[in-house]
Parts: structure tokens; sequence; C-alpha cells
């Protein structure tokens, strides 16, 4: 698959088939990407917990908010939610911030989780109190994002923006709706 | 290439072949390929302001510092400078932050970069008031980062992490080395 194929195809997924596993070497092999990806400072100072047991991926669900813009719905139902959970963190005992290597990274396994035939959703809504208790993580870990990984059961189709309103939505047939601005509103040369 | 190939080429490339053109239509490719990333509440509130003409690309690079911890070498010399530069701005108008999505745009847009047998690195290190005044740019725009572009000249190799030491460095050769941490190193669970 070229890039932008593969850029393309990457849409935030939210509904997923469940049974589907992600085997522990898959979720290396993406954290292996990440390990690859350019650094503030060389720092490297993001960690990634990873979850794929069926019972802790239910106690890290419990902890995050779906969509916002889909105000009836409250995420993805059983049989529908991921197989497996990358937490990112920043690992506060280095000094400075991190710049941008959130970003970096979560782009980097979505797109390594995409060409593998899986997708996912980097979900920023998260209760961090709630879920480092469940996952025991020490103070020294700022908890950033969650990002949810499976087999995405869902068609979402790229939509012009109409008046500026970025709100996706979900069709009668469920299909999910994303507008997004032209290149011509981005660039401002 | 396959993704996990485009990753690892990858790299932070501050070298250049200043003469080799980047074409307009492959800024705004690379500016097309940012369009589809995720955003934070897909409120895409980043800007890209593009620069590839020789005497704005000099403006730009008085502005920028090049590899800290290379303390003897104060950047590319003319002939290694940049072809192009994508400088990251944020548009305050829009409400809330911008999550992360700096990073995600700025490795998709690298790694497209090197999909067309580029490079880049991404630069922290930015005098934004001078650079503010050189592009007219409007204080509506606050700027993140400046992403240098062009036909690298210069080798660079992974290296295993020894003693926690994260600073890159330059051999006799001229090649250079970037140090970075073991998967087990980044998998905390």
């Amino acid at each position: 698959m070229n890039f932008a194929d593969l850029v393309a195809k990457n849409r935030s997924y939210r509904r997923f088939d469940q049974q589907w596993e992600i085997s522990p070497e898959t979720l290396r092999e993406l954290v292996g990407l990440a390990r690859l990806t350019p650094s503030g400072r060389n720092m490297q100072s993001l960690r990634f917990f990873l979850s794929r047991e069926p019972l802790l991926n239910e106690m890290i669900f419990s902890c995050l908010g779906w969509a916002g813009y889909l105000k009836d719905w409250p995420g993805p139902e059983p049989g529908e939610r991921p197989s497996a959970y990358i937490v990112l963190v920043h690992d506060t005992s280095f000094p400075g911030g991190y710049f941008c290597d959130d970003g970096i990274v979560l782009q980097t396994l979505l797109l390594g989780a995409v060409e593998r035939g899986l997708g996912g959703c980097i979900l920023g809504s998260v209760k961090k109190d709630a879920l480092r208790a469940i996952l025991s993580l020490s103070e020294r870990y700022e908890i950033l994002y969650v990002l949810a990984l499976g087999k995405p059961v869902e068609e979402v189709r790229i939509e012009p923006m109409e008046g500026g309103d970025i709100r996706y939505w979900r069709d009668g047939q469920g299909v999910h709706h994303v507008p997004k601005r032209d290149v011509d509103e981005l660039i401002i040369s």
C-alpha cells in the first residue's frame, strides 16, 4: 500500500470485531515502529502500557469517553469493543517536556496498525485517576492518551466540510462521516 | 516501500542538496496528506506556511537553531541547506487547543517526504518573533515548529543507547549516529 492510501485508510475507528485477537508480537512490533520516530532533543521519554487481556480491556474501557459529537452514542457495545489498548504515558523523571512526540508516536502506531489490517482511535477523554489506579501506574508516569486498537467493523468516509461545521455524524446505515477542511484552507502562504 | 522501511528511513536529516528543487505540487501533496490525519475534536486548527523560494528560505534559515548536541556545528552550510520549509502554526481563533495534532501532521509530512526521496527535520528551536515578522504572520497564528525539507546528503544511523546517553554524534566520516532506547525500555506493562 502506498503511503497516501495508508493515510487515507487510517480513519478514527470506534467499532471493532472484539473477537479478533491482536497478538503480543503485533503490539510489540508497533512499539518497535514508534521507537524509530523523531523525538524532541532525542529524549524518548514516552512509554507504552500494553493491554490485550479481555478483563483488563474492560477495565480500561470503563475510563474512556467516546465520540463527543455523537450525543446519543455512549461508545461501542460489548462485541464491538477494542481488542487491545496502548496507553501512552510520559515519564516525568526526564527533564523538560516531550515536545510533539505524543502525536508522532500515536500516528505511527495507527499507520502501522492499518498496514496490518487493524485500525484504531486516539482517545483524549480519559478518567486518568481511575485509569492510573487500574494500571497501578507510578506517579512518575503522566497519562497522555489511550490508543484503542482492533479490527474495524465500521465504514468511515471523509466528506468536504460545509460552512465550517467540524462535527462528524453517523447516517442511518451506520456509516460514519467526517468533514475535513480543503487543502486551500490549510495553506496560508 | 513497506511502512516499517519508511519509518526506518525517516531520520532527522540536516544536510541537503540545496540545488534540488521541491515543486509547489509536492508541498501541496504533503499538506494533502496532513489534511487526512486524525485531529482532536476534529477541529483541524493547524495551518501550513510553505516556502521554497531561495530568498525566503534564507530568511527562515536565519531564525533556526540546529542540532543542539553538535556544539561545534552551527547548522548546514550554503549549498547544504533545505530546499523548502513548512512552518506549522496554530490558528488560535479556534476554541480549545490542538491536542497532539502537531506531532501527527509533522510525522505524516515527513513520511510523505521520505516516500518521495526527500527527508527533513522538525525544528523546535525557532526565533518566533523574528520569523513572524519575516512571514508577516498575523498574531492569530501561533508558530509551533518549522519543518525543514530537502534531498538528504548525509547518512544517519540508529545505534543502541549506551548508559542512557541520548546525545547523537557525528563521526569523522560525517555519518550521523542517533542512539535509540530498546523496545523493552519503552514498554512498561
